[in-house]
């Protein structure tokens, strides 16, 4: 092993283990909102897309032509949820419920915990959370297959 | 075509195609309010009625003399609800409620989402809302009537 | 003095010393508010205007058509910080400038209170105050002669 | 009056008499804030970018990489502000000074009034406010010039 040698795998090893983890960026957002809107628009929903990043704080709100007023909020503290628990909000729901372990932590964080489906952790290849989308515009099962969309859009390549 | 016919004929195509949206104004908001209180003294009710524009914010709120203090910000914040979530308070009851697919919707829009029945949002002539009602003072299912009556009372004339 | 004269007297004295402060009606808001409104269009104001009772509760608001979004708050908050501290919001910015003795004091009720012109407290023949208006939607010199002239006018008449 | 006649004077009736008022779309929400980006990135600021609707309701909110996590909420604030007062941030703070009529307008309205450059109400071709930016991350100077190139921006073209 040489000196050229010896420095390359020394990089490798910092760039495997020590590289800070990613945040989301303002340009990935867009583009996974770009995609998220086009499934949107082909399943009849007028859809509020926030995503957040891995402090919590959001990075990009997009409202669709009329969305529910309402929805600004609720996808908004979606993305923040799922950042803040690392879990979907989906999950969340069954441990939120009135039997679940969880029951009560909608009250525990300034109104700002959602339980109920549309929101989701993303993830980068590593499997570091490195952000969260939320939405909210259509039925809850719609928000939720196009939280899974989002996810599964940015696990896939946007990342 | 004389001229007569053309202009019957551009009033109608206007009247279809390009008639901005309304908005809520005071003086619908006012005829209708009139018309509900004397359904609540009728009904024995002391309302508190509240009625919104398509953007959520306040038009007119009437306290009626003897309604209870706290029916202001419930009123207010039904009218809001309604607009906010284009649907009434007592669907959104259904949706919300421990089972329901929006359980905790309530805590996420600090505290300005209510879950019970009094709220109806308000039609134009082409199914738009343009507003929205919120009732508090009486029993529940008085306040779901008064604002079903409100909601009846403006989609047929005052709008 | 007979006895109906010994009656009309306790009547009279009950009636001076022990009878209630009458509280704001609806009834007399909606009269107030409609002088207002005359007085704002001859004006050239979009005003918003809320009227509180003698406990700081509204008892009606109404948003002429245009009014600043802003102005419901406002409005609102000016007639609870008359019947609050029982004087005009005019009077109260003096006291609550950087030099004055209540400086400060917009900080100490949640933002309720305010502190320029356009708020006054109503008063009963008696000199008691029985409520508050709120005005706000022009420049502060319109919001302030409105207010004085819907205090005017509810003590000369509509009381 | 022949057929192309007929459709010129009917576009213009149409045009001038009958014509919505305009909302904000989210689609020129997204032009007009690639250009406020374009124009940040040349001055060196991080900003946040927010869009609302003529219902003060936020549209669009774009946080570039590294800008300050506090500066959501001031540009939400700010775009707010600017719909709900009919007035750019950088006028109200005259007005907000404490020598100003306005003074501790900043408490009245729940803390969404902003007192200080960077936002500046959107208008369309017919001079009616049709939504507001609110731009936070430079220094004030910088803010308040990057919402007047917003305002241009928008007032020139992408309206």
């Amino acid at each position: 092993m040489n000196q050229a040698d010896i420095k390359e795998n020394v990089r490798k090893v910092v760039e495997e283990y020590f590289r800070p983890t990613e945040d989301m960026t303002l340009f990935s957002a867009i583009q996974l909102a770009r995609k998220v809107k086009e499934k949107a628009l082909e399943m009849g929903v007028n859809a509020v897309i926030a995503i957040a990043n891995k402090g919590g704080n959001p990075v990009l709100v997009e409202c669709m032509d009329n969305s529910y007023i309402a929805s600004y909020d609720i996808a908004f503290n979606k993305a923040y949820t799922v950042v803040a628990l690392k879990m979907s909000t989906k999950k969340l729901a069954k441990l939120a419920s009135p039997n679940g372990s969880l029951y009560g932590i909608q009250f525990t964080n300034g109104g700002r915990i959602v339980i109920f489906g549309g929101g989701e952790p993303l993830e980068n290849k590593k499997g570091q959370i490195i952000g969260g989308v939320g939405i909210s515009g259509g039925s809850e099962e719609q928000d939720t297959a196009l939280a899974a969309f989002a996810k599964e859009t940015f696990e896939k390549g946007v990342n």
